[in-house]
């Protein structure tokens, strides 16, 4: 095959979105439109890849730091034809070069492969077929049913306007003949823009065969101008997501309520309830239950584990069959061992927990390493901060904190040490012993309560 | 103009509602539909405002506590003929009027203005062009295409049958000619009521003009009478909300889930994740982001303040850039300043905190003054309770708090004073001093573990 | 009427859930599809149940303990008129005999009560009509509409392809004819199965009427063969069961956006918000308001409670008037009176709280007794377990539990009694006292802040 470029239009600036932001860097499926272009591009294995960029340069080349990127600046903004013809330095003499948009981030792979494969050595355009054409470039095509022209709506006869197959504006192109096309093309219209579409007259002029591929949905071909268009695009990414997980026999209570933005990884029998969002790169092991309304990003969790409603995990790593939640927090660096125990109002932040330790009740853990089989209390925290550094807690097996237990960091909890209730601990405590900081009991006689104040 | 008087009939039970509370005042956006009915007809700038009343009628004046509203008590449910006939003493010999009901709730100010428009100095019927019509009135008009009758379903002939033009009820008629045509009204059919549609039909044997305007979509015209037609109305706001915002260029996660009872302002690159709700009135600054399921209650949120999942905000104020949650729960009266921190499973009521202070773990903040730069440690607790009086707490600039701090009110932290973690604190702390109130840490020699009991 | 048996074939392994579960115990609004079809069964009061079973059956026959089933095991798998012949030995020899599916867990008690009238002595098929009848069995009826046989799609001439009136694959035979039917069916078609369908033949050749009933809606006879279709059957029964709540008059935020998985039951102006999910049995009393995003299992709710967001009860009893959340954890076995306050970031478990008592910010209620106007201050835990027992904390009437206070169980707060915030109360606090277990404040002199560390 001859050596294909991929050359992505990403100028535009997106004056419909009302946002200091480039049109191209709006995130769908929790990424740049831009950068989920340029993954599907590669998934062609391109010889090069050339965005060419305008609005915004500085914030697009910032948010997508790919370096084998070939960036073309296009500083007017004068129709998709100029943009292209940015690119045209970077073009080897011969292969192809497909043109993709920044803006139209839905189109998979394997459809562009059938574009590639359709233009052979010669050209081939990406159509659509709609029940209702109006307003696009309809596909003309001769009695002998091959490519004649691309006719904008307006300039169609009625013959024409019958026509439902339209042009997506993706297409591929010999690199041969580009030069050549780029420079007829005019701007004589309305907008006073140069047309990509042009081409496609001049290369039947030129005989050279031009052919097309079609999509297999249209959205892969829609094109975002708006959050209108944006919100409507990233409900069918993750409508297409959730699709995907329930072939894959995840159990989904209600795939019109499942949010991923990023990759979700599996084993068997995973199931995911209502509300729940996933960002980064999540994975799930066997018989993984996630309750209702969780948020997770960039976590790990190994097989059986139930989290329950409400828990928000971050950076985190879990072990297998461990209970998380409701309202757990694991903040990043947090890493559960095996049948850990992790309860409401909890925190965990940069800790490693080991085999089936708990801290079930409204507790802060942070800096900390902990044994296996600990119990730590309702109401504890790690002191971890002295307001300027942050200090280590260590806990070694089978402590038992009991609840309400200040550990001042740093500072060791040694094994099978028990802490009493509502101490406060800022020496090691000694294996296998008790240790207690606690004020002693005593009734007031004579105290009278409080009465309510009349001002 | 001829003065304008708006009636709005409001007088039905619901029957179907299965509710205690009269049909008008079920909530729709987070108002009640009568409300809302009254709120659209003020921007029309009637000269007055008419409510007919009738079931549940203490309920409803105690609802809608509008000082200038006409009320107008229509004891017996005769018709909506009979129902306008209760609002006759109330108005002027001369001017028009429009006549809306309360269970119709999403009538456009617009749609109004033009059925206004349309009745010039005669008369106009709201109408809407259904695919199916059948059930409804028909607007039949003669070969001049001018409106002759309101013709209900059952009375039509094949014919009529065919028209796809409706009756929405909605209906603007010129004052001088109200009384006669109410007066010859008759209530001879099935429900025995005097129907209000009817009068087109006199003012068309009177010569007056009669015009028609019609909705822009049907649900201008739907009216609720029952929980499921309120559940649809519902969510036909929330879309339409939703879309406006999109419109204006918010981020919006999903459409389809989020909700906004009140009123939702944004400047620009406002983002918005799945699930929250927003009630009463919420101003969003710049670059604000707002998490998974969160609750926004009447707050006003500045510039470049994220706000992650699940927290929950009433009545407070947050400054610029803060980082808010998740689970964090700002109480009425919660004023933090710029690049203020709350975290996880801290509660903040009736407290100003300054800038670039930090209360990140599982606290609670009530009636308290904190300076600038403060850190507040995990599990700490302003004590501002004693049972029946509630108190200050007064903490100055740069105040470091320990954590599991109890801070007894009234009781001050001047500024740099330094907290030692898991003390209570009751009387003043004094500036650029470590204050503790602690137990000794001991280990006790020769204590055993607790043994499980057998029974 | 004659005795009726009915038979459920749930033998199929569901090769396309992915699952190492039998398919048809994959839950569906909360329950087995098995265990939802034996219940629907049930309510036509059969004389037998049979349920054939085969891939899983050990998983199968656990997971649905009924003691008064019939299980018949179907070890190969050789079609739906081989399934049913393994429960011939447990049929009576007159009667009739209901097939239904555990696979097809939507059928309404009505449709088959109609299925089973239409049968009388002789045979009668359940039905439907589709619009795209491809793919499906059709109905072949005689010029005089009397049912003659049912032809897979394959085999359809052009005029039986037209026929849109399809085989659900449920029907009632008569048990004198069943044996020799499905001794005659033959499996020479391509799968080599013994297809259930072919008796309708048989019924008609020996002059037995055959009859039909028909489905309200297609979902009824919908069947499950992956996790696509069994998220598409689990939103149809959850949106039935919002419209049947609306229809009772229950004010929902969003249909789309309640799951119900077991019962709910509800008195008079109850209203839900948005993303709640409800499980096993819940009970909410009139004017129950539930906020958006619970979770409520098991509950029973008294009249005139508010539930805020975020809360998450489970086995747990709620008084009258109650204010639970947000962020209220209500674990099992906890009990609360009327006009308890339940706040933010409290968890509750197996405790019985009086009347009009608050336990309103950051605690831990575990094991105890609580009676009526007790205050239990903020970050107040009950260390009720020492590692190995757990214990009882007890708090009389009208006590005032200071903040930040820890009740080591097993321990007594006297009615009246007064705690000092930051007390760990380890004995009796006598009745209408104060006591407190609480260190001196010093002011350390000299101290100098910690200086942050560069390494």
């Amino acid at each position: 095959m001859d050596s294909l470029s991929i050359v992505i239009l990403a100028a535009g600036k997106g004056k419909r979105m009302y946002s200091s932001k480039p049109k191209v860097l709006h995130p769908i499926g929790g990424e740049p439109m831009l950068a989920r272009v340029i993954r599907t591009a590669r998934a062609l294995k391109p010889a090069r890849l050339i965005v060419v960029y305008g609005h915004g340069g500085e914030q697009v080349r910032a948010a997508i730091p790919d370096a084998d990127l070939i960036w073309a600046e296009q500083a007017e903004q004068l129709g998709t034809g100029h943009a292209l013809k940015m690119a045209l330095p970077h073009l080897p003499k011969d292969g192809k070069t497909m043109v993709l948009y920044g803006d139209v981030p839905l189109t998979k792979a394997d459809t562009l492969r059938r574009l590639s494969d359709a233009a052979g050595a010669g050209m081939a355009v990406l159509t659509d077929v709609l029940d209702d054409a109006s307003g696009y470039g309809r596909m003309v095509r001769g009695a002998d049913g091959k490519l004649q022209a691309i006719v904008e709506h307006k300039d169609c006869t009625p013959a024409q306007l019958a026509i439902r197959e339209i042009n997506t504006g993706m297409m591929a192109l010999p690199n041969a003949r580009l030069a050549g096309w780029l420079a007829a093309l005019n701007n004589g219209n309305a907008q006073g823009e140069y047309y990509l579409t042009d081409v496609l007259a001049l290369a039947v002029a030129d005989g050279v065969s031009v052919d097309s591929a079609s999509v297999d949905a249209s959205w892969e071909a829609a094109g975002v101008n708006n959050k209108v268009q944006l919100a409507e695009l990233e409900r069918i990414l993750q409508r297409n997501q959730a699709q995907a997980l329930l072939e894959a026999g995840v159990t989904l209570a209600d795939p019109a309520r499942i949010d991923i933005r990023g990759e979700l990884s599996h084993g068997m029998d995973v199931s995911i309830d209502v509300g729940c969002v996933f960002e980064g790169k999540v994975e799930l092991g066997e018989q993984v239950e996630i309750g209702a309304h969780c948020v997770l990003k960039n976590v790990k969790v190994a097989a059986g584990t139930k989290i329950a409603p409400f828990s928000h995990l971050e950076d985190a790593v879990v072990g297998e069959a461990c209970r998380i939640g409701p309202y757990a927090r694991l903040r990043p660096g947090a890493q559960l061992a095996g049948h850990v125990h992790i309860g409401n109002f909890v925190e965990v932040k940069k800790s490693v927990i080991g085999e089936g330790s708990k801290v079930n009740h409204l507790s802060y853990v942070g800096d900390a390493e902990i044994g296996s089989k600990v119990n730590v209390g309702a109401g504890s925290v790690t002191c971890n901060y002295d307001g300027v550094n942050k200090f280590k807690t260590v806990i070694g097996d089978n402590v038992f904190v009991g609840s309400g237990t200040l550990m001042v960091a740093p500072v060791t909890l040694e094994s099978y040490s028990t802490i009493g209730a509502g101490s406060v601990i800022s020496r090691t405590a000694p294996a296998g012993e008790l240790t207690v900081a606690r004020a002693r009991q005593v009734t007031v006689p004579g105290w009278k309560r409080p009465q309510k104040k009349t001002d």
